[in-house]
């Protein structure tokens, strides 16, 4: 089969790779239906994250189950499944309490110990923790299958950082990030009733998605003077603030714009770790979030999504076959797009 | 009046400053029964933290109340009242949400702006948010006004470490510090209903006041071994992690201790910034605390001490008289004493 392989910064390349097996009577082998780049996929392709020459890319993923493992229980040949970024064992006490991306059996999908999402076929392990198997009446319903595809990754991480921001019904909420997972932040701050809902960001084109996803407020400033623009239009600080980018800057941002006695939901993969601690020990502005267990909101998200609650499709903005997938690369390094969405089978 | 005046590192004297009075209609001067010198105290005392000359010091105090202003409400002349280290009015948005310490006409006792404790009598700004007054039957009760004395900062800071870091019945608690606010911390996670309390701590001893306290495990060990030791006897990491000191090292260190999910309460003034953010972000561990709204938790609490349920006196290892309180310093600088009670009518 043919997948995304990582050759260096910014070398990514589409090659011939063996085909997936089962392995484990726990594993299931996906033919991937859709699939996306990631945000985080541009670390490494920028070269800020070090990753082995071979590595397979792509984490968000949905298929069609071609073979399942003789322990296999909740799925068949046949079945569209869609799976989390992170694969986890759906049993031990970290999957149990929700907090799958501390599976003591747990990977990521792609690297070098897994298939990636962004090539023909992948197996899967631990598929019964890991899969969610769709509604057989959405399998050929495109429009639908756009909207459900952010599940696996940045809608469930948005939600995450809602959650771990505290949103309130009625209440307000700062977003520091306008890239997907930021939008995704909005639909869920919106989700959990937030009355204002403030987006901080920079680029035009996903401020209008902001817009259209429910953000009442814009703030374009940067650093000092966005904390400050923020701190003026909430008067103190915002109930709630999703931290949405990781870099330093916007961590101590967020940090910033945050009422005392709140909490800043951090999602972005953290980049520095210099913090403003003092403002959170005089303020008592907790930091919590992480890396957000999708697998956990899965069901629920998706009952929002077939019922037409939330629609975060807008985000996924272009559209690849597979053997394009290094100029989606290029398309989300330069900003042309949001999120790119990848069709291994066209 | 006699009250004691910092001159810069290691220079702390006992000096004639101008008696207080009422300044503003809701005022109260009290005359200091009991103070105590703070850990925090020490920070400027060894020249860590800037202060400027002629700062007045103390911020833990109980006393008599000499005169209220013409809107004070709550107490009248001869009451013995207890103040936290922070004055509140009592009002304002913060104040009422129990986080007096964001007070917005809140401050510190002490420094430039007001008395401190350790001298012989205070103007109390904003009297009815600040101050708690005391049942009739303890003013003569020595031994139950040194249990009383720790809920003007030790005891509520302990308490708010355990309750920032989710301390729950039947659960793991580590605390990392043996001070006086980490040996409340004890107390306060016992109260909470802790079934293992991990107490990391080098002092033998305040070992034994921990283990006197409700310490179920000591762990003597420093860094990277204490986590592993930690990490170890716990299977994964504390339920819950109490840091009660300050520094980068035993940040990092609480971090590195807490179970994937969970709260690393952390109460100790920071003097470091750099935390281990990907630690955070990978277990998806949160940081939650600050400065203690120690006056939120003064009623229950103190309702636990007049019952018998805690009795944190044993972290008060020293008592002195006003005069001596530049050696209560030097005891507490060199561990001599865990903490210092300065008794101004002696």
């Amino acid at each position: 089969m043919r997948a995304t392989v990582y050759h260096g910064p910014r070398d990514m390349r589409v090659e011939n790779v063996p085909d997936p097996k089962i392995e484990q009577p726990t594993d299931a082998v996906l033919r991937v239906s859709l699939a996306c780049i990631c945000g985080s996929d541009l670390w490494p392709y920028r070269g800020v994250q070090k990753m082995p020459d071979g590595a397979r890319m792509g984490h968000e993923l949905m298929g069609i189950v071609e073979e399942v493992g003789s322990e296999v229980k909740t799925m068949k040949k046949g079945d569209l499944v869609i799976s989390p970024f992170v694969i986890s064992d759906g049993t031990c006490e970290f999957c149990q309490k929700g907090l799958q991306t501390s599976c003591i059996h747990g990977s990521v999908w792609g690297g070098t110990e897994n298939d990636g999402g962004q090539g023909e076929a992948v197996r899967t392990p631990w598929a019964d923790g890991t899969l969610v198997v769709l509604p057989a009446e959405v399998k050929n319903d495109e429009a639908m299958l756009k909207k459900i595809l952010p599940l696996t990754d940045v809608m469930g991480t948005g939600y995450h950082a809602a959650l771990a921001a505290g949103v309130r019904p009625g209440g307000t909420a700062a977003i520091v990030g306008d890239g997907a997972v930021g939008l995704c932040g909005i639909l869920a701050a919106k989700l959990m009733g937030a009355q204002e809902i403030i987006m901080v960001g920079h680029q035009e084109k996903r401020l209008k998605v902001a817009e259209q996803f429910g953000a009442t407020k814009l703030v374009r400033k940067t650093g000092e003077e966005a904390v400050k623009e923020v701190q003026e239009m909430t008067k103190g600080g915002a109930e709630a603030v999703l931290e949405c980018v990781g870099t330093q800057d916007s961590l101590n941002q967020s940090l910033g714009m945050a009422r005392p006695g709140s909490y800043v939901g951090f999602v972005g993969v953290p980049t520095g770790k210099e913090i403003n601690m003092l403002r959170m020990f005089m303020a008592n502005v907790a930091l919590r979030g992480g890396v957000a267990p999708v697998r956990a909101y899965l069901p629920k998200l998706l009952k929002h999504i077939l019922n037409g609650t939330i629609d975060p499709s807008p985000v996924l903005d272009m559209s690849i076959n597979l053997d394009d997938v290094p100029e989606g690369y290029v398309a989300m390094d330069n900003r042309k797009a949001i999120k790119v969405m990848v069709n291994p089978q066209a």
